[in-house]
């Protein structure tokens, strides 16, 4: 079986482990560990019956349950099918560029998404971790060119400040923000654009519901963007991309604040003890995460220890391979449950210590 | 509220009628009548914990399934987000091709799909009901041509014979067979070119599993075609572009024999009888249909009569004012439940002779 290029693939790891999938304790995959919220479970059972219906193609009551989220006109609003559709529509957008700079290691579907419509890609890239935008970003850049920027970033947990980005707005000529895991930062500290949508036409926010919401299964996320962007892209796709019963855990889902206040206390405590527990580890070295995963430079070989960790103790890590920058010496880690991540550090010592 | 391109908008239909959407008698989206079968509600309902995994991108279980199906190999399938995504890659693969012959009216989303990649657009038409093949597609064609049919047709439902396709597979360049509602024929009476794919790397087949089993709102088809334009397909598109539960419902549905026989013995009769009863009311003439809808032309204004069956009846019809070859004097009808047909004839009896 080929080695995938992302995480989660449970089929993949379940047959190194010699396991079922459903014993495997993912690391690989950046999910809420607190499972579907029991809201949404109970709202996507009691809309089964109704998927003899096509969905709206215009998504009605989404949109503006997103919209007012968002706190932006529901025509500013697109629903996808999961943020990675709406990152493919975004990179025939680009193609319209010169060329996108894009900064390296950068997650992996986009390479596939610029490629797929010949888009020219220009890749950024500096030491870990990474510094401010402007040690990123050249000064002088071609005109017509794109940006398409993730914040915070995958795989390096880096987290870049509003204002920071804000001046790159008015020098490239359309900028894409993949803010799939922005949702992770209480409100107060989240440095998402979407206000900013709406004095840009050039500007365009990806994000994703499946992360927090732990169904990534069920594909679900949306764009926020210019009403004529939105148009073109409903032009280039089919009409019901969306599921319906996607659509209706999303509408359940962005209401559910108990949820969303019970992650973001959990993952506060749980990451700073993770971090501490891995550079607490002799030959590894955690780089400072803003989100629900984190980093790790390791001096020992990672498939190495991927292996290891799924043989004796059915733990899936993510491996770096794919990331060209990043290679054998790095892996990524979703924070989990204080319990799984206890589990853990004391499966990578017992590895790295034997 | 505009008036909407496809059928089955409900909301739209309920905003005339004046009830909720659940009140409508949908005659508009060709949809199986008898629902989702309880096998694939069950297997919906026992998935949902399993949502919190990604899909894996290679569907290792469905494309197996389907392949074994098909009697294809498992390379020669690719499983979509309905055959409607499918379709918006065949339109770029199209797109190579100098121009695209295409038999109008036609379903549309072709055009949607071909215009999104600018594909030049040959509209091949003439007088309804449609003859044999030849008497539509000239026989002297450019080379790299593209035909992209529809077999059966929507929405005039006629049934072309696999032999007179056949020959032009040799003809065209890239040859696109929708066949979303084939498998509402017995396979002893289908005429599908499955079969031929391994024979004619020029061939690719679209189907739906969405009609037949009543799941339009959960989106799932399928492709079947060479494994080097499967490959292709999967890099135009992101990974996990169908949902899980799509794949589970696609697994179990297509195991259904019961269902499977249930529908086909349903409709073979209740077209039969629908068509009747049509032709029995003075002013309409039903075009002959091979599978569960049936095309009808009218002397009276079908956007009054659609209104009309809204108003007093909360029955829905298709109007055919999207297809600028039929216009106002054409209506599509799916085949439903026995009484729900009959309730049909009797309110357009009764809004014409009023």
């Amino acid at each position: 079986m080929t080695r995938p290029n992302h995480g989660g693939n449970l089929t993949w790891a379940a047959n190194i482990a010699g396991c079922p999938t459903s014993s495997i304790i993912d690391f690989s995959a950046s999910i809420n560990p607190w499972g579907i919220p029991q809201t949404v479970v109970t709202a996507i059972e009691e809309d089964i019956p109704r998927l003899t219906a096509y969905p709206n193609p215009e998504y009605p009551r989404l949109r503006n349950c997103l919209a007012k989220d968002c706190n932006v006109g529901a025509d500013y609003v697109l629903p996808g099918n999961g943020s990675a559709e709406l990152l493919t529509w975004a990179a025939k957008d680009l193609l319209q560029q010169e060329e996108t700079y894009l900064i390296a290691p950068a997650f992996g579907d986009y390479y596939r998404a610029l490629r797929a419509f010949g888009a020219k890609i220009n890749v950024l890239t500096s030491k870990l971790p990474f510094g401010d935008l402007d040690t990123l970003i050249p000064d002088r850049l071609p005109c017509n060119s794109g940006l398409l920027l993730n914040n915070p970033h995958n795989p390096t947990g880096k987290l870049w400040q509003k204002a920071e980005i804000i001046p790159y707005l008015s020098k490239f000529a359309l900028v894409i923000i993949d803010e799939a895991f922005m949702d992770f930062l209480r409100p107060s500290q989240q440095q998402s654009l979407i206000d900013l949508v709406p004095d840009f036409p050039n500007l365009v926010i990806l994000r994703s519901l499946t992360k927090f919401y732990s169904i990534p299964g069920l594909r679900i996320g949306y764009a926020v963007t210019y009403p004529h962007r939105i148009q073109q892209w409903q032009q280039y796709r089919d009409p019901w991309s969306v599921n319906s019963l996607a659509a209706t855990a999303a509408i359940t889902a962005i209401k559910d604040r108990d949820f969303q206040q019970d992650t973001w206390n959990w993952l506060a405590t749980a990451r700073e003890s993770l971090f501490q527990g891995l550079k607490a580890i002799s030959g590894l070295q955690p780089l400072p995460g803003a989100v629900n995963f984190l980093l790790v430079r390791s001096e020992i070989s990672v498939t190495l220890l991927q292996e290891k960790l799924l043989q004796q103790y059915q733990i899936l890590i993510r491996d770096c391979l794919s990331f060209p920058e990043l290679g054998d010496r790095y892996f990524r880690i979703a924070v989990r449950t204080p319990q799984e991540n206890q589990l853990l550090l004391k499966a990578i010592e017992s590895v790295i210590n034997k």
